[in-house]
């Protein structure tokens, strides 16, 4: 009988706790043993190792967060840490990992792997820059978070003729602020994908009051900088009172959408059936509706595609 | 200038507004009329046009329904009440026509074509029931809807020990059944696509009885039949007592999701992009993650292959 | 040290969790031992008793239904059934109870009490009928999911100019119809405590479709019979085609709302305080905004007042 | 015939809209005109008044913010603008205005009254700061929406045993954060009403991570001071890594609560019964569950009593 871990590691995001879910249920119906791994990469070198059962994992489903938590772990980028890994899972006979997490973690996977360790990796982070899938775990979720967020202050942004930016996590991908922004029908988005002139955004804000529009949303990734310094600088150049909110933590949390709840389900069977069938160093991936399995060493690509088209939508539909 | 029409039909779906935004606010800026039609073919028929504004569309986005209102019209299926709805269009100087709805109004929008009248449609029903696109408009939300109702009756079902059916739209189609019964974990579906034996429903609720778990939800489409009935035929049976909730028309409304929101306004755009191309007598699409333009003349094949496999899901996770 | 026990019983209702935790905590405080009884008074009369620490209560303030549990139980009727109940206290030496639940339930209750068990009742049941409080624990969360519903299913009506009939719970009290009309802006409501005529109900349907507006809500509470009739009754006299919806067990689900989590934390540190000091036999009330307690043996007033004057603001401001 | 306006003015709140549908339509019902002022005073000032019909307040009652918008008006704290502002009137032929807004709009009320126009006020903020009365409109609506927000943030705290600090509105009251706090099971809340030291909060999160328990939720009022601050201090003082979200005017916006859209169509109502009857210069208030109205020169004390009883529940019943 084959013995099969799953841990979740770096930023938590809302589907996790639906992945886990399948691959526990999935690997006990085709006869393995599963455990979880408490605490990421840490939770791993220190051992915190517990065999799931399927009632283990029952109402979890809507639940946001990971009910393994989860780490960055300092340790695990040492040789020493990772040796030390492999022997906690030695020790239990564990021969697999499903390691759910975004890049960082799927560095650590790769890591693991090159010890000799079986792994697949699901990509599980709300950011949406994962190479070789179209979408990862949680990203739906925390688009409508954003989404409700700026529904919420664009009531009280028409009430007072004012304008509210909404500071959004992305550090390096603005595919939140770029999604969330044509669904709220946001006036203006600041990503790191596309080069912000602060001219063209006051501009843009000159033409909406001349037209007699005078409130206005705007979504800014934090990769771009600090969304109360935009509000400023806004306010210095062009006189505009900005009020900004910084939605945090908020986007990570909260009971996955119905999307993220299949995906997370559909990832989570296909990362035990390609483990019972021997297939390895695997990173899932959705790409063309279809679930994919990339191997760790073929060169895998950016498959978010139409996000910077997002950002032209965006910009004629708002007025 | 061009003069584009934009008309909602058939039964109505979440992100019907998003759509009509998009296509009026693009159309303008592309230099063209954009006027509404109110009430559907009906109001085609009766003339009920009016010229709108990219002001008209605003503080809509986040809206159900569709401010154009819609209807299902017997007269439309006659000759003479077409003949008269292409009149309207011509007093106009109408010659183009976006149509927002399912199959029955894709139905008409090929008539109209064939009228000579130049059209697109595009795939709005929450049913996901329409060829040539593996996600109607509306659909995403109206799965959430189900999600969220089914969160709701497993935490009664629970502290009742009880069994939950709820039955959720979808006459020849079990999409929402299939996506929101994997999304909520649901312990059965009865869908019209895979045939039904009370029998295995039965033992699946005996078996999770023996195994100590004694709520359980179930979710059928109501093309399988009446809910009420099914939960009878389980209490004669098995003297189960089951608890029956009806969505119905709950499933229609609410402010659509981001991911309906977007496409909604992809298809939007696209659509007088292909007008104002002079590319006509086209249904929109998604397939890989592509917007797609399938001619009415080709064969257009059904894209939403995963449903059933979802069923395989949803069998396993559960217990 | 005192030892407490806490029950839920009857229909579950969002808040009974909030209750049990504030019960267990603030009796664990003061130096008691709480034990929760599984199953209401069918799982004290078979023994379900667990001693609960404050961990065990931790991570359920959000949650629907009740984690103890509940049921109706014929037993707990007869003598016998009592007597065997009282002998499970006595053999894990507990010598009051704080009973949670609706009017079946504090009948429980005062059994309980006659037969020397100190009990507190806290009024938990969504249907806001019981004596000596202007709100029962979980009325707050019900009102607004039938809000909620009724705003999506606005959206589908005005789409389609239909008449909506929701059917929500209440058997002798129309206060979730009365409340939820007002809220949610209905046209019509037919409730237990107002005699329904069908024929003033057709004729403000007239008025609106005279004065242009055609689409409308109705809410009925089940007390007065089943929607799908009022619908059909509605439909053979004056034509009007009426969608139904019966939100059943949906009403009693969902995260209870921040007033029934404040009101279940309230009521569930004052029953400890009232057992410890010795005060029993008491029902639990909110009146003026000030927790009350009333003795058992006291006449009890119903308070909930307001609730008929409601139907004449929600009839002056539907038009 | 008596011609009544109706203006929001000061921060706006979720419910002002529901205020305003009342006020026009039990005021039309009643055989008065009623007219919309624009800009709360400022627009009252620059005459931006409208005659409103029934149907313009339709599709209002569950919309966030004010239909009418607001402002903040330095020259209506001149005497020279309320001589405009009562000019304005004057012209139109207005004798009487229900306001609705917070404290500083109920001064603007004062003031008007003391012109010789007859007003209402009607308590509309958030913040719940207002004398004579036990709750302000949109008070209930906010607390709900920081509490869905904490439920997220604590769902990635547990994930990453972390500490999460909401920084919530409230300058001089601690209402939204105590109210908030218990419902979401904060274990700690920083309020202006109860002094604040740092050392308390430090060996409250000891003590917590003591017994195991390494996530925590702070909330803290704006008036305290920033957020951002007391993380910092704690993170010099303890070491304890402390996540900020600064949920800002995100409290302001969304759908009104049932609550609030009962108690925004109740005091319409009674607004437009008193100015009807030639009672005036009244501010309006819930005080023990009824409809209160106090004259303008009597003494109103405060009345939210509970509050800071609250911060001892929340305190006993956190671990």
């Amino acid at each position: 009988m084959r013995k099969i871990a799953v841990l979740t590691s770096g930023g938590d995001s809302p589907g996790m706790n639906v992945a886990i879910r399948a691959v526990v249920r999935e690997g006990i119906r085709l006869g393995c043993e599963v455990f979880g791994v408490y605490g990421g990469y840490e939770g791993l070198i220190e051992g915190r190792i517990k065999r799931l059962s399927e009632r283990d994992v029952g109402g979890i489903i809507h639940r946001g967060g990971t009910m393994l938590q989860t780490s960055r772990s300092e340790r695990f980028r040492t040789e020493e840490g990772r040796a030390r890994a492999v022997r906690q899972l030695q020790a239990s006979g564990i021969e697999s990992v499903v390691v759910i997490g975004g890049n960082g973690s799927f560095e650590g996977a790769k890591k693991l792997e090159a010890e000799g360790v079986a792994t697949v990796c699901i990509p599980g982070t709300i950011d949406n820059d994962m190479p070789g899938t179209e979408m990862t775990l949680g990203f739906d979720t925390a688009v409508n978070t954003v989404v409700e967020a700026a529904d919420r202050i664009r009531d009280t942004s028409f009430s007072h003729d004012r304008i509210g930016l909404i500071e959004v996590m992305g550090r390096n991908s603005g595919s939140i602020a770029l999604w969330a922004g044509v669904a709220c029908g946001a006036e203006y988005v600041i990503v790191p994908e596309i080069e912000f002139r602060i001219e063209d955004l006051i501009r843009k804000l000159q033409a909406s009051i001349r037209d007699g529009k005078r409130h206005s949303i705007i979504l800014s990734a934090e990769g771009v900088g600090s969304g109360a310094d935009i509000a400023s600088r806004i306010k210095a150049m062009a006189g505009y009172d900005v009020r900004t909110t910084v939605l945090g933590h908020l986007q990570r949390g909260g009971s996955p959408t119905a999307a993220d709840r299949v995906l997370g389900s559909r990832w989570g069977v296909e990362a035990v059936h390609l483990l019972t069938r021997g297939e390895r160093g695997r990173l899932l991936g959705i790409v063309s509706n279809k679930i994919v399995a990339h191997r760790y060493d073929d060169p895998i690509r950016q498959e978010n595609h139409n996000d910077v088209s997002l950002a032209t939508i965006l910009q004629n539909l708002s007025i």
